[in-house]
């Protein structure tokens, strides 16, 4: 499922990337699908009333284009939000130089930023590369993994997980950028997921959001949803097989792509040490789950907690009893791994050092039980580290 | 106003500071206010629905006794929260012991604590103290700096406020502690207020309700609401001068004392290397002005930009961008002092330099103008440095 692995490609995309000096460390920062034939597409976009030119020419190609799309560019370095008109012409004038050169509607050109805000795009020095980005163009794993790799700024590794269909006759495939901002209220980050499934667009959507809401939705870095975040999933139709020939089979792929991806977002969270698996158990439903489990792991003094690997399981309890959640502190119970350290809202007698020590491990199992419902969920989150601070205190001067 | 000045104390109180032994640290841990006769009283708890034993019992005892209280017994090191019913059997035996030394009724006598959460309180360790506490009590300025320094915990300095009112005939006196945990959704920490003005329980709670809301809740620190905050003002007479005869004068020396004490718990706050004034501008009321001021307030990128005075104000848009107030990106500007960054969601020309010297201030403005109406708010909070994260992150282990 991640890198490691076998990379499944689906058929009917090629990949590129190029150096376009967008960033200033002169890494990698301009990144292109292209489609053989025009794909199906469905996308998802952050909730923020803040939004990059990219977010709005995006969503209006889509609708005007009937949910098709051609390729994919991608900048990383400039986010393209708050640039106001000048932005929105920035953006569509890479899509139409593109779409140019491609010979398709600018439409069909799906555009995508991340990086600082409100910084003036630079256009030219991306015009300059479209040229080449399309002749070095290619269907290999290594072009995909080009893709994956200048899509990337603060990250420190690529970001894919794949799954056969059908024994290998088609395939999903994701690729995903992120590591701060990372609180999604929809999508929370950029992710391409492609298939060669002979989808409609409306198909497309719905499984699309589906799987978003149970993965990159319980996910949480910072509590930060950007103004950028994407989530497109594209099919090209060239595997021959059709969706609903294959459609339980493909749901169980495309989410467990989404969820691959959702937890290499968050295992590669900006200083992260921890990476903590929150249960949030007997809740009445879901909506209240989420709602005490991003209370948890939004708290600063839950995460500096974590940080320290620090079985302090009272700011756990605080950041309950504050979470608009009408609970009842007498049927609340927390297990750090599997150990119970507090019930009824009272500490119990537990060994502090196996709780030291579960919390440190890479991966840590913390479980809050509400005693209201049968509702649960597992959300992903982090520690806070002085990491966090000291690379967010620098970013842009 | 603060500690360097002049202290006005009100007559009709005693002070006096023990150490127990509850804090590893040996420094003093428990503390005392007794007043020569009851005093009418009104208090202010946390909002959080896990409470600590202290905030149930004070809070019964204060209905019981109809708003009227003999002495105040604040123990630091240990919140007594998270303890079950031994720990409201350990807070009432507390007030029972002092109430007898005093000759009084338990229901007289005002519990507080602060520090850890889920450990039992060492009630032997406390009762202890109390009858040597009881006779080193006294009246002086220094008696009251020992009360102020056995109630804290991870602060740094003394937080003392206090006005004269009619021309030295009377006073108003507050005391405060708290650095972490700070975000008060009604109070958010430890704070006495004293005066020997002559006033009813009913005339303080609503003078109280109204200082508070325009201080203490308009400042935040990290986000998480204690379970043992605690405002209380006390009014033992002893000065002869009726509340209905100095009733503005009053008034305008709470708001003062409470803001100062409010802003003096900011600049405490824990690894604070900068505070903000957070100026919300052109919002339709109040409640509005308020969540965007705390969603910027709280946003870790937002807090870790200022942390290295970074006038990165896309982030203070994003944040503003996810508050859940409709704004229209095109009638928002922000300022970094007095600079305009960004007008109509859309970058400025601005001097960077200038405005990173602003924001390396101890004290700097930051203004966002929703143009949405005319109400305005200041929110007072902090930067997040990589001490906060360490203080936090060994606090019990």
């Amino acid at each position: 499922m991640t890198e490691a692995g076998p990379i499944f490609l689906p058929k009917g995309f090629k990949f590129s990337s190029a150096t376009a000096g967008i960033k200033a460390s002169g890494k990698p920062d301009l990144a292109l699908i292209v489609a053989d034939r025009p794909t199906s597409a469905a996308a998802l976009f952050t909730k923020n009333l803040i939004v990059a030119a990219p977010i709005e020419v995006g969503r209006a190609s889509l609708v005007k284009s009937h949910g098709h799309v051609r390729a994919v560019i991608v900048n990383s370095g400039n986010a393209n939000c708050a640039t106001g008109p000048a932005g929105i012409r920035a953006c569509k004038k890479v899509c139409s130089e593109l779409a140019h050169l491609l010979n398709v509607k600018p439409t069909e050109v799906f555009p995508s930023s991340t990086g600082i805000i409100g910084v003036n795009l630079p256009v030219e020095k991306i015009s300059a590369q479209l040229k080449s980005l399309l002749e070095k163009s290619g269907t290999s794993p290594d072009h995909f993994r080009q893709f994956a790799s200048a899509i990337l700024t603060t990250d420190t590794r690529l970001k894919l997980a794949s799954m056969p269909l059908r024994n290998g006759k088609a395939a999903v495939i994701g690729v995903a950028k992120g590591s701060g901002m990372i609180h999604p209220q929809l999508a929370t980050m950029l992710v391409y997921i492609l298939t060669d499934v002979i989808a409609t667009p409306a198909e497309l959507r719905r499984l699309l959001r589906k799987a978003c809401a149970e993965t990159f939705n319980t996910i949480s870095i910072d509590g930060d949803t950007s103004t950028n975040d994407t989530v497109l999933l594209l099919a090209s139709g060239a595997s021959g097989v059709r969706m609903r020939s294959v459609q339980k089979e493909f749901e169980k792929a495309l989410r467990g792509v989404c969820q691959s991806l959702a937890e290499q977002i968050v295992a590669d969270g900006e200083g992260v040490q921890h990476v903590i698996r929150l249960r949030i158990e007997q809740a009445k439903n879901r909506t209240e789950a989420v709602q005490v489990a991003r209370t948890i792991a939004h708290s600063l003094l839950v995460k500096t907690a974590w940080a320290g690997a620090d079985p302090n399981w009272g700011r756990i309890l605080a950041a309950l009893g504050r979470s608009g959640v009408q609970v009842n502190p007498k049927r609340v119970t927390i297990f750090i791994g599997a150990q119970k350290v507090c019930s009824a809202s009272i500490a119990c007698l537990f060994d502090e050092r196996a709780a030291h020590e579960e919390l440190s491990k890479a991966e840590s199992r913390v479980t809050v039980q509400l005693g209201r419902g049968r509702a649960r969920l597992e959300f992903l989150t982090t520690d806070l580290t002085t990491d966090y601070v000291r690379i967010n205190a620098d970013y842009s001067t």
